[in-house]
């Protein structure tokens, strides 16, 4: 039944990105090797640990990108091989060329390129951004578009993180600022720009069924048991790295009990709605990020677990519809809600703990892109500065990752608009036989559906 | 179409929910602060090394929690949200509330109190008494009665643990006695004490389907891979570590393969039964938990995961339908097979071998639930005792656990039959629609359920 | 519905799974006792260390194969249950097998049997090769079936695996040729001898639906995500292992991207073919074995990863239709597409990598099934080998791999059509309902499908 796209759009995605893959197999051809971590430790048995300490964590933050996060999406039930094919696709593009980005800059500082597991794990963080921003117009953009946007939005990414940590000296281990409050505006940006006035309207393929639900209610707990590794992976090891678990179990273990009461709350019946418990339980693993590592009690873990569930689930009431009906402001998943205001409650709590901590704490804080040295961001306290300094460095941080990042998502977001990038037909968006060949369900329902249909059928192929 | 229930019960989940994050909240700020080992330990490397000997095997514990048991509970058709969600609430409320007690009871003690990630870990396992105990009511409770039956069981938990390994000297590395045993029939009492003499009606939607099923199968392998971590992170490292893994994992495969063939000479078809092999295949690690770490030639853990998959498949064949025939006692999953029956016979078999065993056998056990102090129960031989003082009691504390947590149950089912706690009107047992606001399935396979129709549905929107 | 086997072979499976499984534990009675690795090492310490090293691999590993490949099979829409259950069946009934070999070769050396962490992982690596046969000849076969290649095919793996490690020297740390060709070959020796010259028809159950292929997908990506560990698990620790993960990493990210480029190119309109993302993004991982951890430059994985997911794509679009036409070959699952092609692609060039190698390369490269030594095969430069010699040999062992297993396969096909095997009826294949009580699925969606019948079911009822 789908019609498809017109001849030269579905060519230019297999050939635009086999033509990047030509040209990273060029770059690494001339200019990469292997680090050889040997040659820098003192024997092979250091060399080891350092590897057993991080695989583990890359591990899981792989199980959360690829697995989870694609089964979050599957919310839509007739796009999911789509959503977890272009997750998957996106994250292996973003971060191939993200390492590609990585290598050029060092390659014209340093020469030759040796690459780390540690490189691929922060090419993996830019990928996230992406991945992310997707959320905002998930189902009515073409895989083409996707791509467009995640050449775009990673130099970018690097650009804003690089004025963040480097520039600031923001603290922020988890990525709460850089990561999810920066894809966060990258994403909304682009979905105005893309959509402008026009409401989209409800799509009768966009409502999730309670299986697709349950699908992505999974990817959700796999996101859930798994988070702690994402904040944990570029902490100092030792007490800080142990810190910085402990308080995204706190802060995910209260959001999942504040999603459930806030979420029964605000219905007149008492029931939860599916889509609060997909994102509520998450928030509070977005807004530890920026002071997982930190020297705070495990209450603030705890109230900030609690608050960023509230203030996701709120925004899903309250906001979403708003944005929609006042900006007509698109936003699919409700990233938002997810990503945008536990982003910036974890931004707040960063400026008020470091504030708020006691003089003689000697915190140790790396940034979450530090490349393949663990440099010492802070040295004695915030690298010599005054707490207020540090503080008000925090809120610059977060305007300039929201700022920056709504201005250039609103740039690319015009730049999708190309006609040859093959947006979908509004009547086959969130549909699978648009992208897929694929038997359409009723019909592969129906197929043997009974014992006497079956044999029918079979009788017809004997 | 679903009716709701009236409005008191259903503000009073999350009020009450709501007090007790509050009360966490207020416990928190005032005596709880952060372990820091490295004040402990010789250097930040070592610190480090504990961690990272301890949060895979967390890690692998946590996706058998939340994902791999939600999973298995899903061969409810109709249920999937619901087991999922209140599988999820249930352990983030219960390891909360085991925190919240652990801590009380340490502040009264010695003070301040110093969390770690093994406090996290013990609590967890406290929890997994919660969701145990769950599957003798699944389905026919409200969310109400399952909090209110985890506050209860919680500190009967750790009363019963602390009779059971710090008074009787109990030797039970993997919680078969005092995790198992005890929530199997904590969970029996309660459900007899709860439905009292009325025989619960077989409900159409109780029945599996092939795909909830198939979900469920999933959620079983999920749960199979990760078990040895469950069995051996509380283990001393080094030999006796690698001793419980083995074992678990030769006792959980002897289970896999007894299961398939007792399974299929129970019928007379020779056919499986998917619930055979969805607790079946998990009977082993059950059984193996007293024993893991004891110095037993590997037959032993062969044949005790064989024997423990069998029992539990007589179980199911014949003493499930005997119970509820002649007790009228209802036990929705089966835990009197998968945890009550192995349970028994790991008891039966850590008192026989601790009989034959050698008199050299320096045997390093640690109490499961042992605090943050990885101390030695047993030096030279069980701390002093003789073996046949030590297999008795092994038996005593096997009596303890049943016996205690039966009249525990009891009571606590009696409690609640009260109708403030909102028990689901019978109609509307096993069914998402009572506690989730989602399409009725019916309607969402319509939906778009063919082409014609889909497209139908477009242009009324478009 | 279903009619059932007859009574023999309806027997023959249980009994004589039950007969296997008195058997292991007479031989483990007899003869098996646990590894003490302390014994050797200098202390509990490093002990621990040890275990630690491996068991995070190890349990990537058994997700793979149990959850993840169990997956990857359900793109047959009605036996999921099937594909699930056999599949768990066949890793453990071949791990106990190959344990039971290994340590009767052993015994019958050395006497007592020494049982570590090590030896379950290669009796693994044995169980692997039977789980990637079985997919030439999924959905027409008895578990009967299944079994008996399982009996056949673990003696003949080690025979190869001794001829081309041990004998012939070749490097093949991730089990590129010993396991992935040596299976590959083996299931189509099977398919051929099996099913003769009597093209199956296609079965109209054999086809994917879009939830099925979307299961399958799911199993594609968990093994994506763990399948540097199994490449990278027996590698000697330090920056041999950094490399493999690192290689693998590359060779799989590429290997997704050129895939979505391929399936998409091969289509008239564009579209993007489940099965072929279902493999192509794995066929990088299988090649990369080889040559994983030598030094070579980055980008032969990248060249690798992407030239070894064309040869997957080519081989489904043209290989297998010409070996089905022309050969009557029958690979239900397209195991030569992704197992056979690029397994050659891989062999081919750990050869060319060796001849170009430069002369300084101290290669430290270990046998992937190496037992429990990790001896060294390769001092010096090969071993005292030339490079020509070397790379020379690399060939030989693929075409021992090759031939040796065809040949085998076929004599295993011909045992196979034994009556007493139980061949499922033609009609029956690819059907649950063979070999499990199950609901019909029609009914069982029937059931409770509207609220109207639901209510009325439920009035039946009570």
């Amino acid at each position: 039944m789908a019609t498809t796209p017109s001849a030269s759009p579905r060519r230019l995605l297999p050939l635009s990105l086999g033509l990047f893959q030509a040209a990273l197999l060029l770059f690494f051809a001339l200019f990469v090797t292997y680090d050889e971590p040997s040659a820098q430790a003192e024997d092979a048995n250091s060399v080891a640990n350092q590897l057993y300490s991080i695989f583990p964590f890359f591990q899981d933050i792989q199980v959360m990108l690829v697995v989870g996060l694609g089964l979050l999406l599957t919310f839509l039930p007739r796009y999911g091989l789509s959503v977890l094919t272009h997750n998957f696709l996106l994250l292996n593009f973003s971060m191939q060329w993200a390492l590609l980005l990585q290598g050029l800059v060092h390659h014209v500082h340093h020469g030759q390129v040796h690459l780390g597991l540690r490189n691929i794990l922060t090419a993996e963080f830019a990928a996230v951004t992406v991945l992310i921003s997707t959320g905002a117009i998930l189902g009515r953009t073409s895989p083409c578009q996707l791509l467009v946007m995640a050449a775009c939005e990673i130099p970018i990414y690097f650009a804003s993180e690089w004025a963040i940590i480097t520039h600031l000296g923001v603290l922020d281990v988890g990525g709460t600022i850089t990561i999810h409050v920066f894809s966060c505006y990258f994403g909304l940006g682009v979905s105005k720009a893309l959509f402008r006035a026009a409401q989209q309207p409800v799509h009768p393929k966009e409502t999730p069924t309670p299986r697709s639900d349950l699908m992505s209610l999974i990817g959700t707990l796999i996101l859930w048991v798994f988070w702690p590794s994402f904040v944990a992976v570029l902490c100092q090891p030792g007490d800080a790295q142990h810190r910085a678990i402990l308080n995204t179990l706190l802060a995910m273990s209260a959001s999942a009990v504040t999603t459930v009461v806030a979420s029964s709350l605000m219905d007149r019946d008492g029931k939860l709605s599916p889509g609060h418990l997909q994102n509520g339980s998450l928030a509070g693993g977005v807004a530890i990020g920026t002071v997982a590592d930190m020297a705070m009690p495990p209450v603030a873990a705890v109230a900030l677990g609690s608050l960023s569930a509230m203030m996701c689930l709120l925004g899903f009431k309250f906001l979403t519809p708003f944005l929609l009906r006042k900006l007509v402001l698109q936003d699919q998943c409700g990233i938002h809600n997810l990503h945008g205001l536990p982003g910036i409650l974890g931004a707040a709590a960063s400026a008020v703990a470091i504030l708020v901590a006691p003089d003689d704490t000697a915190g140790y804080h790396l940034s979450p892109t530090g490349g393949n040295a663990t440099k010492e961001v802070a040295m004695g306290r915030f690298g010599g500065r005054g707490a207020g300094w540090q503080a008000l460095c925090q809120v610059l941080g977060l305007a300039v990752a929201a700022g920056g990042s709504l201005l250039a998502g609103l740039l690319t977001g015009a730049a999708l608009q190309a006609p040859c990038l093959a947006p979908p037909p509004q009547r086959l968006c969130f549909d699978d036989s648009l992208y897929f060949k694929v038997q359409d369900e009723a019909e592969s329902e129906g197929m043997g559906g009974t014992a006497e249909e079956g044999a029918l059928a079979m009788k017809e192929q004997v």
